[in-house]
């Protein structure tokens, strides 16, 4: 179904996918120490979306995304000399506070690249946890390669954003979604680079196949919604405020298992970037939880499929909440 | 301790205390409906008030706010006839909400008096949960004695704010202090009706009797403070824009608990209306959490007392986080 990369700096250990049993495997580590997150029905978002509402609070970890459950797991696998030489990677801001939390675990060096502007509320968490932030790149890709050849040049290891044990971590929330809603009709989720996407709709395909996941990107950052389109991989302009989901070039693992005919998405959807500051401010509203603006794509999302949701029982998930202070105000002051 | 009070409509009930074993008792009903929240440590606000902060995350309830632990802790003690007939009771918002989640459980209408310019997020959440709004009385207290004379004239049951099952059930939450952070030196919490910060103490000096304990409330509606330094029930002004713990006349049974030698708390903290402002602000920028300004009371005092909380495990109890979304902008606007 793939069609060979160009994408020039993706890691050899990239390619590999992650199973249904490396994310089984990956609870116990992540429960020592992460907890579960909670799985909250709000039926007031239930009138704006059709069905019944029920998100996923990602949101509610101390780091405030999913991706931490992908360090964590990440942690354990790590050798003396990768800890002593330390970690590098490159990130918008959730995935390098996910490394920077395994570098804190298990006391390894950790170095983010992030791009040129990036959330500063996200770079600082970053550097709260220890890690070292450094500005290279217009953006994300670029910093990507960055961090690969500063990686390659000091004999340290590179984390990609899609490394197979991160997504087996991040693949844990979606176990939780299945046991605390094991009737859950449909789910649906952002994708930046993917982890996210790709362990739920493997995780509760393989618990479920009758759940429909539905993926959901940026109108003005569509490069996976092309790509899963066309069956290979194809890169797009990325101009969406979500930067989270603000993804130029696709990691070709988790398109594959986007891609799967059998554990693979249902459909894709893509959203404008006044639907994602609506459903940001709709989750304050109606919640009092702040949603990123990639966080809040979900909602966008099953607000504009609401025919498609009636009676049908609805997870979004809220993959994280950690947006800027100057984003959050232009979320309250929209005019809706 | 105690003289006797002027206090002409507190129900007999009320003069019950909760014990320890009540609490212990509340957990089986307790966690059949919701899920323990997180202690999440926050370096950045460590920062902030001298020692390390572990904030209780209160507002991670689906309804947003602690109380709802006591109405679910009531909703199995209802009989058949109280069931049918329904309940009333008054409230500033979070404990309506608590008793209409305990209606919703067991099928019994409720209804809340609410006083005038009540917050809307939170009448609005009330009558979500199925509850009858009736808007009656200036303040809490006069709000209260509709609802009993109410009650009284429907043979149904009045259910006032510090019931001792709602305590017992809101006295979970410091169990699950106690138990992921056996070592806490101090528990930091705000002061409304009381039930949050009798139970508090209750139960964390009965685990660890070297605990201390610290209650807050505002300068703006200091009642409770002036009645446990007089060791007798005063009332006083109430003019705090933090309705969560606006109490004009204090609840008999928390005031005892309170002043109770062996497990009352330790120190009793007042802060400004400016410190509650700019404490709902910080936790927005170092968490991205919405606390309401009640739910913010524990770390505006944490932050004035910081010079006692060097090198100590400091609880901040986020109380709520059901803030109205006028309010949530000044906070966002406030000038710190």
């Amino acid at each position: 179904m793939m069609t060979s990369s160009t994408n020039s700096f993706e890691p050899v250990e990239q390619s590999r996918h992650c199973t249904f049993a490396d994310v089984e495997a990956a609870r116990e580590l992540v429960y020592r120490h992460l907890n579960p997150t909670p799985l909250h029905e709000y039926p007031s978002l239930s009138k704006l979306i059709g069905g019944r509402a029920f998100v996923k609070h990602e949101n509610h970890h101390a780091v405030g995304a999913f991706k931490v459950r992908g360090g964590v797991n990440l942690s354990g696998t790590l050798s003396t000399h990768e800890r002593e030489v330390g970690l590098y990677t490159a990130s918008t801001g959730n995935h390098g506070q996910s490394i920077a939390f395994a570098g804190k675990i298990v006391g390894a060096p950790v170095r983010v690249a992030v791009p040129e502007g990036a959330n500063p509320a996200k770079t600082s968490a970053i550097q709260q946890l220890g890690a070292e932030v450094v500005f290279e790149g217009r953006d994300f890709n670029e910093s990507l390669e960055w961090a690969m050849k500063a990686a390659a040049s000091e004999g340290a290891r590179f984390i990609g954003p899609t490394d197979p044990k991160l997504i087996a971590g991040v693949g844990t929330y979606t176990l939780e979604i299945m046991e605390s809603l094991p009737d859950a009709d449909v789910i649906i989720v952002p994708v930046g680079a993917g982890s996210g996407a790709a362990s739920a709709s493997l995780v509760s395909k393989t618990i479920n196949p009758n759940i429909r996941v539905i993926a959901v990107q940026a109108e003005r950052a569509p490069a996976i919604h092309r790509s899963w389109k066309a069956g290979r991989l194809v890169t797009a302009e990325m101009e969406t405020a979500a930067e989270g989901i603000a993804t130029r070039v696709p990691q070709e693992n988790t398109l594959s298992m986007l891609c799967d005919s059998k554990t693979g998405i249902d459909d894709f959807v893509l959203v404008t970037e006044d639907e994602l500051f609506r459903a940001a401010r709709l989750y304050i509203e109606h919640t009092r939880n702040v949603a990123e603006l990639a966080g809040a794509a979900s909602l966008a999302a099953a607000i504009r499929i609401r025919d498609q949701l009636a009676g049908a029982k609805v997870v979004l998930v809220l993959s994280g909440g950690n947006i800027s202070m100057k984003k959050l105000r232009e979320i309250l002051e929209y005019d809706q």
